[in-house]
């Protein structure tokens, strides 16, 4: 009843946005509220593939915003990645046996309403603008995650 | 008094393992009941390494299974690891100072009824049958274990 | 209101430090208690940069001091960190938008009375003398953490 829970995605891991997400979604179909706030190298997974922003970015923004991996998809395994061999063979195995995709599970927790933030900091050491995020991510301090935070029944670090 | 923790462990690192273990058999030390669910590369450690069960196996079930450590002992550090030079340092230094060994450490949380759960999704992908796996270990969906951490007093992601 | 915060650091690297710091700061100013355990890899961000101590150290013990982070800044990060070379780019970014560096949110830390401890067997293991140490630093056994951690409303594994 009225459980709430709060996850903060640290991590720009293919395997541990899978786990997240599992988390997100199975405590929604639970009835219960989830928050996820991405920060740092979890601003990732939260990027929009199909746009990009140049402008207003120092050079080190623009270079880092190029080679860094732009939504689920292009995150890597954090072990046995073996330059994407690794993955490639267990998204074969997640295949197999017919489990959702990241993105499927990203989508799903987007329609769930699961609440998705964005460290404010983070974006911007990053450089990251709001427009090349997806539309749901609403940018916070790190106080309004705390807030959140502490008032879940659960808390974890992913 | 009643006090309930809930480990969730997805790394298959020897030193993530062997904190969460001392947690564990603290926690059970003082009263406590404790739940540890064992997800993705997490799994390895609670392998039997007696046990091994090709059948009914993909290719890629069969070689992931192959490749990967089977139980506690063969697992790495999570870092210095070196391709093993820095894990036998560590080793070395935890029977210096006379302090327990990865297995002993789970022998004792097996003993101390601490509970151990298996992800059903993670087995299902990753191919491993249950007689592979310790005898305690129960197979459980995301949501029992969503159930089970969120009435829990303190949750980690391990 | 009297919210408590406990953070169980282990890793040692500067971005998930740097993640831990941002909490434990924000917490204090709105009023909450926080502590941070340091154990295994996190202890190197609690070292003493100007104190070294070969004393009473087996061989294993005084390689390990000698190779191994002394004090936040020779912290390396959980990716990207490419020798060095990846830091040196986050470290300007960092300052480009006048977010504070690691030792300025440590050293927030300190005054802001964060209660620091340090895990007992990851010092004996490593070798990690008393006087090595940030003065703050209180050591102290897993289950002293346990009680301290199941009591808070809110833990984190960093």
């Amino acid at each position: 009843m009225g459980k709430r829970i709060n996850l903060l995605v640290f991590s720009g891991d293919y395997d541990k946005l899978y786990a997240a997400l599992l988390i997100a979604n199975g405590a929604r179909d639970m009835g219960m509220e989830v928050s996820m706030f991405f920060a740092f190298w979890g601003l990732f997974a939260v990027r929009d593939p199909e746009r990009m922003n140049g402008e207003e970015k120092s050079a080190y923004e623009k270079m880092f915003g190029a080679v860094t991996p732009k939504g689920p998809e292009e995150l890597g395994l954090s072990r046995m990645n073996m330059m994407g061999a690794g993955k490639s063979m267990m998204l074969e195995m997640i295949k197999d046996d017919n489990a959702p995709s990241l993105t499927k599970l990203l989508d799903g927790a987007r329609k769930n309403n699961v609440k998705f933030y964005g460290c404010k900091l983070s974006t911007e050491v990053m450089g990251f603008k709001k427009d090349e995020m997806l539309p749901e991510l609403e940018i916070v301090d790190v106080k309004a995650y705390i807030e959140d935070a502490v008032q879940a029944d659960m808390q974890l670090l992913v």
